[in-house]
């Protein structure tokens, strides 16, 4: 699993506050933390911050930079702050997030991407809103994919999120995406698909364990990222358990030495 | 979900001790708890005593008849111990455990089904031994189920058990079970899949992880009871998460009321 550390978000109180305060040394802690824990990308988010965004973003990424090699994914729904993320970064923003099927937002993100060579994740969703229907979504999500491909964006840089609907508001919700990404999965099979967790348990009570269940049901659906809390020590259990269990871990040689390594010593 | 109880079973040494000192306290205790937990069915397995089997198993169903109302699963493969315990649980042994399209186990509990009238489990294996080969695997349970109908037993009175195989040994063992699964719901949809989970862990370390992203694999390719420890409050918790994701808690009640009860309390 591609898993990228969500830690570093403004939109978390005591991120927010580190970079108000330019408090480096408690960033960079959760930049190494997550890294130790098996992150594969650290997500930078600094969209708090509102219109001090683009300076705030620029003091969190070279502070990330400087604490970690991981590769970033730079995260705003404003393309003017992927795009300076990205330069701040300098090579090593090899994520975007994101691109839609939002006819201005496709226009402008774009070029950022083609212009830093980055991945970049795709929303299934466009003009229209968010979509509630599995064909109306499928159908979006396809034309998004198709317009990246045609654009010479090769499939492997492309991580579908097909945006996760509360189950709280609907029971069908959940089986909807995991639907959708059965169907993209079939479809599209060299690209990934990754999503959030958390909004699938939006309302609900004790939602870890609804964001922890819904990891599990989405791998087995074709996900192959995810954007998460890689410190929540019985996700990461569970997501190498998984792994284990649909064939994705040779031998369950990573399980194992998870395991060794005592990642999995305090869960009962 | 049918949640079978499993821990009122001979081979846990707490169990086994306490038959054999006739500690009934201790063992109509343990019945509480698994029904207070929301087991459906409670598990008695006497099968640790070999010749003393069928003595203990009468003193052991009528024991956790007198702690709970709830139906019985008697657990044992041989075939004289499934029709005693039968006889003492006077028509609360509404499952057995179980048939098998092995020729001699076949023709022996049938008549044990049909004259109690039960649900039985149905282990997809016959006198080749235990297959490694899903097409041989489906083959068995297809060969299994349609015999069962065709003595007359009912769909909904069928538990088929794929039987789980060690992904320890294997890498392919866990997508081998879930497509096994998934094959069955789709040609069966009204027969019921069960399993035990701890077989898919047997040799890995911290097992009860594995077990528990098993049971919310396997549910979402059709399994709709399982024998489990109902105490597990971390399994508990990703099976009620699980059927909230897979449709099938309306409106998430049942997870909210368990979540209410103080249930997901002791959680992270």
């Amino acid at each position: 699993m591609i898993i990228v550390g969500e830690l570093i978000n403004s939109t978390r109180e005591k991120i927010r506050k580190a970079v108000a305060e330019r408090n480096s040394a408690f960033v960079m802690d959760i930049a190494r933390q997550q890294e130790a824990a098996g992150a594969t990308y650290l997500d930078v988010n600094a969209g708090a911050f509102a219109e001090a965004e683009l300076e705030n973003l620029e003091w969190m990424v070279k502070t990330v930079r400087e604490a970690s090699a991981l590769p970033l994914c730079i995260d705003s729904p404003k393309p003017q702050a992927l795009a300076h993320g990205c330069v701040v970064a300098g090579g090593r923003a090899e994520l975007i997030n994101s691109i839609s099927g939002e006819k201005e937002r496709f226009r402008a993100v774009l070029p950022i991407v083609k212009e830093h060579n980055t991945n970049v994740v795709a929303l299934a969703m466009d003009d229209a809103g968010l979509l509630e229907d599995e064909e109306a979504i499928y159908a979006v999500a396809c034309r998004l994919v198709e317009s990246l491909l045609s654009e010479g964006i090769a499939a492997e840089r492309i991580f579908l999120d097909p945006l996760v609907r509360p189950i709280g508001t609907n029971s069908a919700y959940g089986n909807l995406t995991l639907n959708i990404l059965r169907r993209i999965t079939a479809q599209y099979p060299d690209i990934h698909k990754i999503c959030g967790l958390s909004n699938v348990s939006f309302g609900l009570p004790k939602r870890k364990i609804i964001n922890r269940a819904f990891l599990v049901l989405a791998m087995a659906s074709g996900l192959d990222a995810a954007i998460l809390d890689p410190l929540d020590k019985p996700l990461m259990a569970l997501l190498k358990g998984a792994e284990a269990l649909l064939g994705r871990d040779d031998y369950c040689m990573n399980y194992i030495a998870a395991a060794r390594s005592g990642e999995f010593e305090q869960l009962e």
